[in-house]
């Protein structure tokens, strides 16, 4: 389990010619822990996402304690990345395909002038937003449902439907989240639903467009996708 | 009304080298509001450490209304200080001179591994802290006091004598808030009874140690500084 911020990195994917988490994570692993080891993540978080709590599986032909892997880790990574906890796991797992589900924790900054400690971790939307509207026009979205109308191009994901469990709009005083918690996502799904929202508590739509744009399945119909930089990976469920 | 991210900057003070809150503020509204402004913060804030709510005087001959200024500075200040309010002040008001208070707040993280999100804003003291025992030495604190064993170096000071009004002490699962609140405050006294209550609350002097340490008005007898990070001022009282 690992947490990390996600401002200084190209998302989670390795990538040939950016810093990734995973491809820092996975330098830092090879140079410890020799060159066969290989990381999976169960969520690949795009660029500037943050991770409250990532499950990566790790799988090296070395010897050591799972506890010596995590201080042989923390001690060479990026302060900005931290390796919460090791544990071993039975052989084949793999922390992506073993999940069945996510949280996420999407975060708004609704002040007039923009928080500073908040620049990194928040969208700031100037503005008063009618969360009841936002609560309503999202609870028709919970479900198994196709999302192709919030997914970040048409065709990219070959299965488009998901089970949304819960979304949660929490207010306080300025600030917002919106939680969500699926089965799995859609590339984009969470920033596109929280664009949408936004749309809706800023009155653009009523409380009932969200609905019809899920059931169109046209992309081209939802709100714009929000910023990376509010979103965060909260939980892995297994 | 200012908030700013301390993190890139060496303090409030302005100085002819480094980038201070007060330079990049005098430079920015100079800019825009003639070469004769001048700016006065309530708190001298040291190097790392952060405003949630700073209280500046500015004295300008530009003939601008109020909420003109905070638009004008904020449009062109970097994202990590922003100004939050501007009102209109009697002529001569300063508000250091007029300031009857401030409260600070400083934040500790006892997590085993450091909160990624914390780095900037937090101590990272990775044991258990016996709370209660905190809460126990810094209560004979709380009063009009000769608080030279707490400043920063002996003299630096001409008035040692503070009246601190309260000391709170917040745990929240792995972050622990210290919340203290006084007229006025000796250089760096706010970190040297912090790295003090630590040393009280990972047990290396109990309970009383903090009191007879401050009746001694000995320098050397306090506890470690605490780092800069950790620091924010909260409210200017007035």
């Amino acid at each position: 389990m690992l947490s990390y911020d996600g401002t200084d990195y190209h998302g989670w994917q390795i990538q040939t010619r950016a810093q990734t988490v995973q491809g820092v994570l996975l330098e830092t692993a090879r140079r410890r822990l020799g060159p066969e080891t290989r990381i999976t993540g169960a969520s690949r978080t795009d660029a500037g996402v943050h991770a409250i709590r990532q499950v990566a599986s790790l799988t090296t032909t070395a010897r050591v304690p799972s506890l010596g892997i995590r201080g042989a880790l923390n001690a060479d990574l990026p302060r900005d990345i931290r390796v919460l906890d090791v544990r071993e796991a039975s052989p084949g797992f793999d922390a992506r395909r073993a999940a069945i589900g996510k949280r996420y924790a999407y975060l708004i900054d609704t002040g007039a002038i923009p928080n500073p400690f908040l620049l990194r971790y928040a969208w700031h939307v100037p503005r008063e937003l009618d969360v009841d509207a936002m609560r309503r026009s999202l609870a028709p979205l919970r479900g198994q449902y196709d999302f192709s109308a919030f997914c970040a191009a048409p065709g990219r994901d070959k299965n488009p439907v998901c089970v949304v469990r819960a979304f949660h709009v929490i207010r306080r005083r300025e600030r917002l989240a919106l939680l969500i918690s699926a089965d799995r996502y859609l590339h984009h799904m969470v920033r596109n639903i929280v664009g949408s929202a936004v749309a809706v508590g800023r009155g653009a739509h009523d409380a009932d467009w969200l609905r019809a744009v899920r059931a169109s399945r046209d992309r081209t119909r939802a709100g714009p996708t929000a910023p990376a930089q509010g979103l965060a990976l909260v939980r892995v469920l297994y």
